[in-house]
């Protein structure tokens, strides 16, 4: 079937991009000499997280249960929970793990710490456990610097009901970045104070198993990752707008896209209206800091992605994309276009299912876990 | 079933607050003397239309195919599809038309009502059609004031195989307002240029059968609607914050809400993350034209919706929502925090089912349509 027998809109998956993708932040991370736990929040999807771990040890990063759940029943055994975990959840948490090798959840406070003891003791069980530390993002994660780290650590490193798995830390700034030399800055920061921290904590004789960082921009641009174990990034699948803007990748590079319809069509004020808005693209309002007038995603031909410079996606609400721009005058209803999404991990999670195509032909339909 | 046994992030509706929302709007729109065709998509589940039509003609607005199969199976037998469709999707909405009274669709462009005439014709059906005209949104509709917009409604009339339902507009500039006396004008403008239209046709021998408004603000702050059929608010079903900022509603009218849970408290900076993130609340801005500061969410007491004003929800990412204020030096990992979105419509679309409360306890699950 050819894309454009596809009812609109519709996730599309560039298949050859994809594997492309996953192929060289592969390459990238073993020349790098660092494990890959790609984060499959982005997909979400067992097929892609298949493609991302060949050629590394298999491991997967998740942001939900619902992910480790499905992940865990399509026989990945080693999966990191990365969200600070509710106290609430811990026990769904154990009994996922207890199916496979390790699903790892991460602390920053002595509460949760609290309650992951005592629930591994009513269960005569031992979780794995990473310390999550805050490398300036300043979301979660404990400050380096402070106490609290130190006591927190300990504390892992000696609980009896605890496997400590190390320090994980994120550097998200990253988006803030506005070219790859920027990117390149805060993945040498992101190393950098991961790497003082373990030395921090050698001096008070507490091991650090392995070290845990990532995101997309920062792994993209790292050139030199000594002292760390494993990379996280997650985006990098898929790539995205705002990825391409902050030059972790090219536009020929994105591999999510959302086919949309034109249905409403203004030719003396260039303006039109297609059948995807914020329930098929997100609301997200991408690299605004670099391009303050990028709209809600990129629209491309539908055939081959080639950008279509005459056309802006100005707008979105639920079902409507609004178009203006020279281009728009030649649209008329029923024209497809393509949108490549300013963030594509919150597009894809708009689609019960996602279209794997090579080039126009679909050849795979994939099936993201959803909720949490 | 109590709140508190919840998983997070978790839908919520108030029921209470639902019916009040539910049954001062159709004795609003009975007292203005118009049909009530509420729009489904702010919560495109079957037990709240039927709600919400108690007591008018049982006509609802979908603002897609997919609401309008699922509810034209659970019975709902005069439905309009309120987004103007693509040539693509004539074929189905033939179809599911045919199983019930009325599948009506909006037109603003010729090239649509020749696909919509060649359909009806191999399907040897009548189509209802609207004409969707522009009153200053300047999204989809033609401008009522050209002469495009009187060789549509001519062909409508005329054609053999269209039931010409008559004219339909939204004034979704409405969300402009900072207040209830703005969308108050709006609403007049909505109902001047639709009349204005009217008439116009009249001259060239058109009969309108019908003319259809409306949106939340406009229709909330109507007093008069002489000359209008029916109205299609939806987002009041819910409310909003965005809704409460621009005079529809207070805050105690907001019946939908998500549940969810801290996972990271920073006391001593002032800052909290709970696991409602992007993709359990949308990124929806929210009204930054009254209030820069909204961010993305109002965060309420879990027992009864009482705000919390030391605590601010300044940001979300895919699963972390990030809280900022004095208020967070008092969380713990495993609090429960309510949130009110900015937008009900689009926070209400993350979720696969919603959990209907009275007070603290659960009294029944509901479960949206979903996808195109």
């Amino acid at each position: 079937m050819q894309l454009d027998g596809l009812p609109t809109p519709s996730a599309l998956i560039d298949l050859d991009r994809f594997e492309r993708n996953a192929t060289r932040m592969a390459d990238h991370t073993h020349h790098l000499g660092v494990r890959l736990r790609p984060h499959s929040k982005t997909h979400k999807c067992v097929e892609a997280a298949r493609i991302q771990t060949r050629g590394h040890f298999g491991g997967i990063t998740v942001s939900t249960l619902a992910e480790a759940r499905g992940f865990a029943a399509a026989g990945f055994r080693d999966i990191t929970y990365a969200v600070p975990i509710a106290p609430q959840k811990l026990t769904a948490a154990l009994e996922i793990g207890a199916r496979i090798d390790r699903l790892a959840v991460l602390v920053d406070h002595m509460e949760t710490i609290t309650a992951i003891e005592e629930i591994s003791r009513a269960h005569t069980a031992v979780f794995p456990v990473w310390l999550k530390i805050d490398c300036g993002l300043h979301r979660a994660g404990v400050d380096p610097e402070s106490e609290l780290a130190i006591a927190l650590a300990t504390r892992l490193q000696n609980s009896p009901r605890i496997d400590f798995r190390g320090v994980l830390t994120h550097a998200g700034q990253s988006y803030d970045a506005t070219n790859r030399a920027e990117a390149l800055a805060t993945s040498q920061d992101e190393c950098a104070i991961s790497r003082a921290f373990v030395t921090r904590l050698a001096k008070t004789k507490i091991h650090v198993p392995e070290v845990s960082i990532g995101s997309t921009p920062t792994i993209s641009a790292a050139r030199n990752l000594d002292g760390i174990s494993e990379v996280r990034p997650g985006n990098y699948a898929f790539f995205d707008i705002f990825q391409s803007a902050i030059g972790s990748c090219s536009l020929d590079d994105i591999a999510f896209s959302v086919l949309a319809t034109v249905v409403s069509v203004h030719p003396e004020e260039q303006r039109a209206v297609i059948d995807a808005g914020a329930l098929a693209l997100s609301k997200d309002p991408g690299p605004t800091h670099i391009d303050p007038d990028c709209g809600f995603g990129r629209i491309v031909a539908v055939e081959d992605q080639h950008p279509l410079p005459g056309l802006r996606l100005t707008s979105v609400s639920q079902e409507h994309g609004e178009i203006a721009g020279p281009g728009a005058a030649a649209l008329r209803p029923g024209t497809h276009l393509r949108i490549l999404p300013n963030h594509s991990c919150l597009a894809a999670a708009c689609f019960e299912s996602y279209n794997v195509v090579r080039g126009t032909e679909i050849v795979d339909q994939w099936r993201p876990f959803r909720g949490w």
